[in-house]
């Protein structure tokens, strides 16, 4: 492409300080360096994580800096050693790396890649330490190596998964993140079988994405549990059958999951992060086959406490990264199965906004409001 | 046989009241009733679950008891509805059985049979209640549904495995309970791939039988984890090339553990039943695909606690139950790997007495010495 080795001028939305509303900047993004690789954003949404790290409550202050990880966009040109990728493929951008080198990637099981593992402090390339972006030659911080309220953006090769070009990058940018983690965590590593009973704790875009897993895979009967009650209407759309509130009783919502159930749950899958839900995940399951999955984050304090004899009576616990997807690898696979109509995405849209209205997409999801939404570059 | 249909006198120990010392009493064994099968008892071991409840110290005491749950035998004569065994057949005893037809015994998974599940409380037969051992008309209780420290016993068909008439009953006796435990549990529930590593947290007979299991999968390395430092010299007969003592370091074994092995170990198995272990096992393990089986029982008030980030990580925790064998489908091919000289079985006796000496048995056991201790019934 004719932009190809020059610094590109575009639209950014740049968090300056904690809290404070994005501003859209013009910003200069450098040309890809070694294994790097520029990509045109085409829509980007807006996750979590970008709001946790936004507020920096806690988590140590990176500014000023471009957020968004969960996002699809076009190859504009390619860094050095990039073999992989030429402009023109329709990409989408990972929080996290998939090297194929190290022995996380050499494994079957882990995604936790020993060089692109996620890093929320980093707010540089790791080839050279320095950040791509700049406004007045001043650099703006990266974020977790996407950074994709841009639109353009420098990502190391490691953490861009090459996907089918037909797929919509519309609907398919919600597999960067959040879909993903909570589909994986039951399709990866709970892995119910067909007619099993499955648990959902935590209702939101990564539960009802554990959900539409559970759903996908032919469960019996799927129990949500979340203590706001106007999580269960959205969630019958996701196959949910039972809603539990535990607010609504007051033994421990775990024993009325086992009475509910003669004896437990087949699988259970935590999407909340909350440390008392994660207890109650694990022990809901049924004894001799149940396994429980954690997928949410904990707070640095946090302590999973039981007893013993819960595992003894041949109970697994497992937590999962990502849904165990390695990016590169796998998240084709995924785009795949939504073409084939297999997996549902578009349901987790319930708000689209231009770039430009950045801050309202921000607003409704601190005020909680939908799942997800989608923001498009263009406009 | 000539005996069948009637009362059999013979030899039991009696364990008349909580820890003192057992008494040879010639007793009658009524013959068995609708899916109960009397097996005559060629040998017996002596295990650490017989001492305990022989103890009772915490426990329901049930007495007068016999005792005895590790034994091999030959079918003497069976009972209505039996159509599995035949008198002749060589059978092992287990304390769990298996219905065959309960939902657990239906699962893939687990062996936790709903009707003949483990009950260390009940004395008697679950057909009716009753007992079918007497002196002088007065009823003796049973121990565990085996009741092996007889001549004669009585069990439920659902709790005799049907074994290779050609196995020697004196060795393979083992795998009735502690042996069986350890070995399925490295190889049905860690599963370690070869070349793998693995840490044993407690080097008694159930350990050395979990490290048996990894040096039968071709593990690279076995640590071998305990207070006692006596336990080194022994564990390397089971393939033991690290032993680590707590005691010798400052900092948690598990940190310990996780620096020998530049990350953890891929797999580990905890056979002490010490919370403490429990959680050293678990956080021991290598993030991304590291598996932590837990074996031994803990007591009541025994909590596990971890920070959840250590199951966010990739770590999987499961408990196992007789080393997730199905009693009567799985021991006859745990026989077999003894023949096929697959495992070796000769190394966990180091003593043997006469059934007469029995006290002798349970002192060496009360003194910590050896491992197993094989009785002879016909002496």
């Amino acid at each position: 492409m004719a932009t190809a080795g020059k610094v590109i001028k575009c639209k950014a939305a740049v968090a300056w300080e904690a809290g404070k509303p994005l501003s859209m900047e013009e910003v200069e993004v450098a040309p890809p360096q070694a294994m790097e690789v520029r990509v045109k954003i085409l829509y980007t949404a807006l996750c979590h994580t970008d709001v946790y790290f936004w507020e920096a409550k806690g988590q140590t202050p990176v500014f000023p800096r471009i957020l968004g990880h969960e996002a699809g966009g076009i190859v504009e040109s390619v860094g050095e050693g990039v073999t992989e990728l030429v402009p023109g493929d329709h990409v989408l951008p990972v929080f996290t790396g998939e090297c194929k080198e190290c022995a996380h990637c050499m494994s079957e099981e882990s995604n936790l890649c020993d060089l692109l593992r996620i890093n929320v402090d980093r707010g540089v390339m790791i080839g050279d330490g320095q950040s791509r972006f700049t406004i007045d030659g001043k650099p703006i911080f990266h974020f977790v190596g996407t950074s994709t309220f841009s639109e353009y953006t420098v990502i190391h090769v490691g953490c861009l998964a090459k996907i089918d070009p037909e797929a919509p990058l519309d609907k398919v940018c919600l597999l960067s993140c959040g879909i993903s983690t909570g589909l994986g965590a039951t399709l990866n590593v709970a892995k119910p079988k067909k007619g099993m009973t499955v648990a959902i704790f935590g209702l939101g875009a990564v539960g009802l994405a554990a959900m539409e897993g559970a759903r996908m895979s032919g469960a019996s009967r799927i129990i949500g549990v979340d203590l706001n009650p106007a999580k269960h209407e959205q969630a019958k759309k996701f196959g949910c059958t039972d809603f539990v509130n535990p607010k609504d009783h007051t033994k421990p919502v775990q024993e009325v999951i086992v009475e509910m159930t003669d004896g437990g749950v087949d699988r259970a899958v935590e999407c909340t992060g909350n440390a008392d839900a994660m207890i109650s995940a694990f022990e809901c399951v049924h004894d001799g086959w149940g396994v429980a999955v954690l997928v949410g984050v904990a707070h640095k304090e946090a302590v999973f406490k039981t007893h013993p004899m819960n595992f003894l009576n041949e109970r697994t616990l497992r937590g999962t990264f990502f849904g165990n997807y390695k990016p590169r690898t796998d998240l084709p696979g995924v785009v795949d199965m939504y073409m084939r109509k297999e997996l549902e995405l578009d349901k987790f849209i319930t708000h689209s906004v231009p770039f430009s209205q950045i801050n309202t997409a921000l607003d409704l999801m601190l005020k909680g409001e939908g799942l997800r939404c989608v923001m498009r570059m263009d406009e």
